[in-house]
Order: structure tokens, then C-alpha cells, then sequence
């Protein structure tokens, strides 16, 4: 925690910025570890260049944020009372002026951002996310735990959709079997809807689970992720229902192939389009690039999608510590589609595979 | 939908506003009957005093947004292009000047507002929130027909919860227990993360489900909601497992007769103070007051909390159309919690409790 809060500060020294105020419920957890969606009320973290931080929350709330471990002053406030002027206040005990303020300017709303350019009005506000969304590429040692903890979790849930596949049974029926059993485990949250796609539909990337049945000759398409301490995996199989066509196979082993080729070269020193590369080159020798309509992969870590994002075109340079999936896939629209996902850690000098249902095509019978 | 649109125009006309670009889900499905959430992608719905509003979208979702019944102009954009160019030509063709805009100053983030800025700088931005909220507090015949209907869903799962409890269940799996069969009716979302709280945990308002097990002598509090073709419900209901103390049984009364009462003197004239009032003298008579620790409810419909509010201090107005809760309770911190809430139509001579699951003290054995 104080390493992070220490590479913070470093760069609001070198940007010459006064002040952070930083809102969003997934950076006040990095700095503090203390998590919470406090909807229309005011939640931030406001740090410093050389001193401490605070944090400030509903009244309420204080008890759990101290019991998280965050160990600085603690502001709270009534319903009845202005927050800002609690934050001005302690701003004020720690910096004399403020010409310059990072906040998150996708996050922070228009409203919030006027009643502080109020207590500021001739402060320059500068974009804190880029430089967060860097320093959280690189997961520490507490934070590569927790990843492996959830995709073991997530391996236990796609045995259990696995299992569940029937004639007869819908594909809401196998994500309710899934979190049923993923509740029983103690999982409070999964990262994203649960998805469990069959025949056709699982050709449509962003398709919903419906009422529809899976039927034999259908690929069963699982998409899905837990949320443990506050850090996400994100896991997909596809799997056989009875025989599939040899074209459903071909397009099987195409996609595979791929798969395990990027998480081959998967080390220190690629590049994001490098590894896009290697699995697109495979897929496209095989007759099946137009159907691969997304990226790669992208990182993950408190939330589900955060950097590095592994497209074609990010020349971004794998290190160790960073933390993303490898998920091609081959969608051909009303016929079929597979996408194979792992969680992927790039270590000193190769690449661990977090999650680890197998991946060979499975037929269940 | 055109009398939703005509609406919020003559709103336009008098405040002079000459566009409002609005950019939250529920706000654009409120006017347009397409659900989405495109994460950071842009979505919005931009309307003028008299010309034709138009939608904005990713262009992978303008067929479902058409599909979804929206019959005006549609501008979709790809993920390499600018789709602010394409909003600003739109607004060009309708509107030669732009003095005035109205944007969702809670929901819109500073990184957009500087866009939207840059190409407009000498205009006015004014806040259309609370003029949407008032709008959306009335509610129209389909509007309550979808209520009606997720309000069932609610009264069913609650059946399904409270049949599900027994020596050795867990409240996390009385959550999934509840969440399956949600899920096989079809229930593709629940209106916020289903709460069963056991015990003196009940006692807390924000307490999370856990694998604690339920016991006898317990009360089993149940809160949940269904999203239903875009609309929620809320329910609570708190029953005994096994004997409960003579205390219990005095607060479970208590909140039962505040709710009563509540619910009787709902009808179009009566403030939300009022309503409030009625509940908390109750309560208060009862020696309870200090541990009625909230507002008596809260309005619902597209989102799960909205217009109107019902505190002791809102002097809106009760009128035909408007949705809300009426959920008294009493937490005695350690030692027992029970809540009963309501979702409640006004009518035009008085109102409608669209749940419906039983309220007197039930016992399982």
C-alpha cells in the first residue's frame, strides 16, 4: 500500500500537481483498501506530493474503511453535512496553495467538478488516469494472490457449468446452477453476468442467456469470472454437446491453436500487437480472420477490464507483475462460435497460466 | 414515448435551453426504449424545442436500438471514428445557434463536458436532472403495467426464499436458492444484489448476505427486486424462523402497524412528510424512534431509487402516477432488525400495493 501511495506521489512531484482527489470506488480501494460503491454520496481518497493522505466517507461508513486498513485520518460526514467543506478543510491544513489538481476526469461528474473548481477557480485540473491506469498494470504480490485465488474460483465454476449441460436444461438454467454454487463457495460477486452461450448464439460475442435449451450438435460457450477480495478473473471455455460438424471442429482447433500460441509467447519484452499478432496470424491462415472481430485481451486486476489492453496496435511492452487475458475467437454469424480465455501472468522471465480447466476440445456425451 | 419527448421539450421552450444531450442508460431509455450500457462508449439521446430528437450509438447496436422501437434518426459510429463530429453535424442540421445546453451534470464526467465545451464555449450548461426526475415520478399506463409485473416476480421470489429456509441453510445460499429460480422464470437481472440477512445481522441496514447458517429464534429478513422489461420492484419482508422472543414479536408489530398506516394514508394530496410522519410517530410512540434509522422509501421505476423521496422533510406532493416504497423498520443494533416495505401505485382517489406477499408475522417451524 505505501509503495503505491509512493509511486503516486512520485509523479504528482514530477507533474508539479498539488493535489489528487480521487473518487472512483476501484482507486480509493488501490490506495486504501477499502472498498465501497457510496452511489450519489461523495467517497475519495485526496493525496499528496510529501504529505499524508486522507480519506473521506459517509459518517457510517468510517468504522468499515479503518477496519479495511486504512490507517490515515479518516474524514466523515452526516447527510446533513457539506463533505467539501470537510475536504477543503484538511487540503488546506496540508498544502498552502493549489494551482494544480489531478482528478479522474472520466470518473469525477460535472456537478463535482464545478463545486471544486468553486474552492479553486484559478487551479488547472490535470487527468489522473493515465498514470493509475499504468501504476495498476503492475500487480504486487497481495494483488497476484488474490487473481489466483478468484481464478481458481472461476476453473471450479466452469467445471460446474461443465457439468451441468443436459438435454433439456436452458442456458439460464446452467448460470443460475453456476452461481448457486459459486454462493455456496462464499462468492459474494462475479465480475460480469455470467455467460453461457449455445448453438448459434454463442456465434454473437455480446449474446444474453436466454430461456433457449441446449441441444445436442451445439457448442456450449462459458464466459465468466469471480470477484475475490476485490480482484476479478475472467475465464471462457466452449465445450461440445454430443458431435459437432468438422467444420465446428476445424474452427475448434483453429482458435486453440491461436490460443496457446500467444500464451506461448507470452513474456517480458512483446508487445501488446505482438502477441494480438501471433494469434491473429494463425486464425487468419486458416481462412477465419474477418471472424475475429475483437481484441486479444485486456488486463484485469479490481476491475474487470483495465489496462494493459492487447489490440493490434498497442505497442505497450509486457513486464512482469502485469496481469491479462488471451481470448481469440472465430464467430461465424448464425453457424458458430468458440472463444477460448485465460488469465495470464507475465513473471520475471516467461508467463504463468492463472486459470486451468483444460482446454482440449471436450465432448460431452 | 412521444408524450415523455413532447414534455421534456415544452421544458426546453421554457428555460430557452436549444439542446439537451443527454447521456445516462436510463434517461436514454426513457426516452427511447433502448437499453444499453456502452461502458465508456458514447451513448446519448439529443432533443430540441421543436425539431426531431436523434439517438447516438455504437454502431453494433443501432439495429437493436431500431429493434428496440426507436423511429427517428439514429447515428452510429464506429470505434475508430469521432462520434462527437457526427453529434455536432446533427445539431447543426436542427439548430443554427447554441447559447444554451442542458446535460446530466451528475451523470455526465468531466473528460465529456470539456469535449462538448471546446466545440460550444461560449454556452450556458444547465442541469436537466431534477426536471427529468420530476418527469419521471408520474408514471404512464405502460410504465406501471411493467411494475406490475416485476412486482410479481418480487412476491414469488420472496415464496421461493422464505420455503427455502431450514436447519443449516446459509443466507448466501437462500440468496441462490432465490436467484435460480429467478433465473429460470426468466429473470435476467434483479433490481440490486439480493439481501437475506439471519439473526442480529438483520439488525444491520447495510449488511452483506454470508455463509452464516440460519438458527431458530431467528428472524430471516428478505429485501430484493426485480428488473422487468427495464422497470424494477423492491421488496422486503422479515418472518420468524422458529419461536421468537416477546420483544421480537413487539418490534415485528410495531413495524407492521407503521406500514399499515402508511400505506392507508397514501393518496394524490398528502405529502411524502406527511406519509413519512404517519410511519415514524408510530414507531416513535412505541419507544422504538431511535432505531428507525431512514426515510420511510423511495420512488422507483426505470431506476431503483428515484423521485419522489419520502422524508420527514420532502413537502412534494403525493399524484396520481407516482411509484414508491413505504419500508419502516427497526434495527436494535445485536439484537434484532425486521423491515417491511411495500411498492405503492397513487391512484386517482387513492392507492395501489402492487406487492402483494402476506404480512402478518409468519412462523416457520
Amino acid at each position: 500500500m505505501q509503495k503505491r501511495i509512493k509511486a503516486f506521489q512520485n509523479w504528482l512531484v514530477e507533474e508539479n500537481i498539488d493535489t489528487a482527489i480521487l473518487t472512483s470506488s476501484e482507486n480509493v480501494f488501490y490506495f486504501s483498501k477499502f472498498f465501497s460503491d457510496p452511489h450519489e454520496r461523495l467517497l475519495a481518497i485526496v493525496l499528496f506530493q510529501n504529505e499524508e493522505p486522507f480519506l473521506v466517507c459517509p459518517q457510517m461508513e468510517v468504522e468499515t474503511a479503518r477496519a479495511a486498513g486504512f490507517g490515515q485520518t479518516i474524514i466523515g460526514y452526516q447527510d446533513t453535512e457539506n463533505p467539501w467543506e470537510k475536504v477543503n478543510a484538511e487540503i488546506q491544513k496540508r498544502v498552502s496553495t493549489v494551482n494544480k489538481i489531478a482528478v479522474e476526469k472520466t470518473h469525477m461528474n460535472v456537478e463535482r467538478y464545478e463545486v471544486v473548481l468553486k474552492s479553486y477557480p484559478s487551479a488547472q485540473f490535470i487527468s489522473a488516469e493515465e498514470k493509475l491506469n499504468l501504476l495498476r498494470t503492475i500487480k504486487d504480490e497481495d494483488e497476484i494472490e488474490q487473481i489466483r485465488k478468484a481464478c481458481e474460483l472461476a476453473d471450479y465454476a466452469i467445471e460446474v457449468g461443465v457439468n451441468a449441460i443436459k438435454e433439456g436444461i436452458s442456458e439460464l438454467e446452467i448460470v443460475a446452477a453456476i452461481e448457486y454454487e459459486m454462493k455456496k463457495k462464499g462468492v459474494q460477486k462475479m465480475s460480469f453476468d455470467t455467460t453461457v452461450l449455445a448453438g448459434a448464439k454463442a456465434a454473437s460475442p455480446h449474446g444474453v442467456p436466454g430461456a433457449a435449451k441446449v441441444k445436442k450438435g451445439d457448442f456450449v460457450l462459458f464466459d465468466l469470472g469471480v470477484i475475490y477480495e476485490g480482484y476479478c478473473s475472467d475465464i471462457t471455455r466452449t465445450v461440445a454437446f454430443g458431435d459437432v460438424s468438422e467444420e465446428s471442429r476445424k474452427v475448434y482447433e483453429t482458435v486453440l491453436q491461436a490460443q496457446l500460441a500467444a500464451v506461448d509467447a507470452s513474456r517480458p519484452g512483446i508487445t501488446c500487437a505482438e502477441l494480438d499478432q501471433t494469434a491473429r496470424n494463425i486464425i487468419s491462415d486458416a481462412g477465419y480472420g474477418e471472424y475475429f472481430t475483437h481484441r486479444l485481451g485486456h488486463g484485469l486486476g479490481i476491475s474487470i477490464h483495465e489496462y494493459p489492453s492487447v489490440t493490434e496496435t498497442n505497442q505497450l511492452v509486457l513486464q512482469p507483475g502485469m496481469v491479462y487475458t488471451i481470448e481469440p475467437g472465430i464467430y461465424i454469424p448464425n453457424k458458430v462460435g468458440v472463444r477460448i480465455e485465460d488469465d495470464i501472468l507475465i513473471t520475471k522471465d516467461g508467463a504463468e497460466v492463472l486459470t486451468k480447466y483444460p482446454k482440449e476440445l471436450q465432448v460431452i456425451s
